[in-house]
């Protein structure tokens, strides 16, 4: 008789996203005349640049012809774009073999997939507030789950407590919800704990590309030591665009082991045996981000969300409203006015100003009080959003 | 400490596809002169047919634009495409709700990571000789596996033996490696089994768009009764040339249940947590393989790799040598004359005629004194490799 995974039955229905829709569309059918701006949802708006589009129509060229038709690619990526990342690495001084990179689908696949190769038996420590697929994911396996706070007295940048044993540890940085970046002084911290414990951190390095300050490391692997205690999953969504394009990249050092056992060839069995590589045209793409040209045109976009940030930034400072975030990330959160909760906030702001936004507790306890906005918007919506916020009386 | 899932260590090292490389390119370093000819991997050469570039070039131009560019799409796949595969399934007069449908990258992803949501107490039935994938997929979850016998005296068509119990059951019609389909009669033992097992089936229908004979079913669900028993894996990789462009999908009835859980609802909840879709360019290119013209193309391609088995098909009867397949299917699997074992013939192919195949014990002891030849290839090269073939003395 068939049993499945019971597992999943310990996964809390997820009300977030579908909450906020349900909302967001009962307010549009009493409101039709209303304009709705969305600062929910962390997805991108601008159109893929010149030189990715360049990139996939020479993919869809090669894919028509008989002499230069693709079929099965190599499952951990083409040489011809993992030789592009090794490149991008030696930017933040980090060396690595080409064999170390894995290009995937996305980051969403990769953390979720890459639990296949660890024992149901770690610990897991997930930073609260948290994107929530890495509860789920654990969730799913059974593993036991440590929160760890992340709220307003460590900027939301929680630090490893000895007295907490794991063995395997969540970071993203810039970090998602909170938009709080960690500094090299913080990450070297995280790795000494994660050798001190025998963990492997997971560094969810997604929103990178956001980073202006030149002190904060890009990568895990700036910090000295992580290559053997750390792997890092990385996106296109947010640096160029690619949500609806699909293309990440996943790195696992050499050093990188468990007693005799490299996690690198554990990865790449795992993904020769349930993954045939992300589609020709999308690598030919993801090798446009990575030209002159493409650094260029996807710093513009970056720049462009950022500014955003500035806008709504510069009304929550006159509204002398709290927040973190922004400068080196996508994300701004905000500290609700009057001691609000998460949710009437986010009615408020629908009802009085017609913007969606995401209530922080939809990312866990600690974000009971905080608010996101996502800047990734267009600049006249964010403009117009900024005017409607300085009118709101709290 | 961090432990690794020790299930890997039981998997046994695939040397069968870096052997074959090992010994072509031994070959051709020392036999720079002879032109090899490959019938081995089953990886397509012909390039996407000109609906399916239709798709992809209006795709790419949507991402181009910013009142058309899209994002994150449906996990489960873009509504447009799910309808088209609806529309599809009617013509097997298999009625399914579109919510019923998963797009995915493609049927070896799915194939391993539907085993999330199983629990690792369940028993597989896998036939033997078999896509090395069903055994290593489950090798890394700790499943127990019972292998079913495929071999000559069942036309390497196994049905049912009651006596042994299973929870999962793979099927695989027409079968990748022997090309051997199973009928209308076959299928509804496989299904009177899995309910008297209370199982269920996952059914690889990868290669359906090779069936001619129109009394072979397309779909498992052409079976009645098969919707609260299977799931169905399928791919545009050999239908359509996918293999590089990555796209398929998995058929999970509502009607599936284990208990009162809904594995439609669980493999739902398992995409959308580790999943983020297929890239929308993707999913327009295969809405182009379901038009007229996408249908007409696509089979005008299949009837030429068909084409290519029946060359090879009429010199092995001249020959002599026993072969099933090639009629429903891409594949030859012929028997090695004269008692050879596999690698014995695969050896002496290349040597004497120039000639890549794939040893059939590479997918099973049962495959032992078989071997497989793929017909994806140029129809030249087929048929300078049936006159090499003719020419062998065994």
């Amino acid at each position: 008789m068939l049993k499945v995974n019971e597992n999943f039955s310990n996964l809390t229905k997820s009300y977030l996203f579908s909450n906020i829709s349900q909302k967001v569309n009962e307010f549009k059918a009493n409101n039709p005349d209303k304009k709705v701006i969305s600062l929910g949802i962390g997805d991108v708006v601008l159109p893929l640049c010149a030189p990715v589009i360049k990139g996939l129509e020479e993919g869809v060229k090669d894919m028509s012809a008989i002499e230069t038709f693709k079929g099965y690619g190599p499952e951990q990526g083409y040489a011809f774009l993992r030789d592009v990342l090794q490149g991008y690495y030696k930017e933040f001084s980090v060396e690595l073999n080409t064999n170390e990179i894995f290009v995937s689908d996305g980051a969403k696949s990769d953390l979720g997939n890459i639990l296949d190769i660890f024992s149901k038996d770690n610990v897991v420590l997930i930073p609260d507030p948290v994107y929530p697929a890495y509860v789920d994911t654990n969730v799913m396996d059974g593993r036991k789950i440590v929160f760890m706070d992340s709220n307003i007295s460590n900027n939301f940048l929680a630090l490893p407590d000895y007295s907490v044993k794991a063995d395997i540890i969540y970071l993203c940085s810039p970090n998602n919800p909170t938009g709080a970046v960690y500094n090299r002084e913080q990450l070297t911290k995280w790795v000494e704990y994660a050798k001190e414990m025998g963990a492997v951190i997971l560094f969810d390095a997604a929103y990178e590309a956001f980073i202006s300050d030149e002190s904060i490391p890009h990568s895990i692997y700036e910090i000295p030591g992580a290559k053997d205690c750390a792997i890092e999953v990385c996106s296109l969504s947010k640096t160029a665009g690619f949500t609806g394009l699909r293309c990440g990249y996943t790195v696992i050092p050499m050093e990188l082991k468990c007693g005799e056992t490299s996690l690198n060839e554990l990865w790449l069995r795992r993904q020769s045996t349930k993954f045939n590589g992300v589609p020709y045209i999308v690598q030919k793409a993801a090798t446009g981000v990575f030209s002159k040209e493409g650094r260029a045109k996807t710093k513009e976009v970056i720049d462009s969300y950022k500014e955003n940030a500035k806008v709504l930034g510069a009304v929550l400072k006159e509204m002398s409203i709290d927040y973190i975030g922004g400068e080196n990330s996508p994300y701004i959160w905000l500290k609700c006015p009057n001691e609000m909760s998460s949710w009437d906030l986010f009615d408020m702001l629908l009802e009085k100003a017609n913007i969606v936004g995401t209530p922080g507790v939809g990312f866990g306890k600690n974000g009971e009080g905080y608010f996101r906005l996502s800047c990734f918007a267009l600049k006249e919506n964010v403009i117009e959003a900024a005017e409607r916020l300085k009118k709101l009386q709290f």
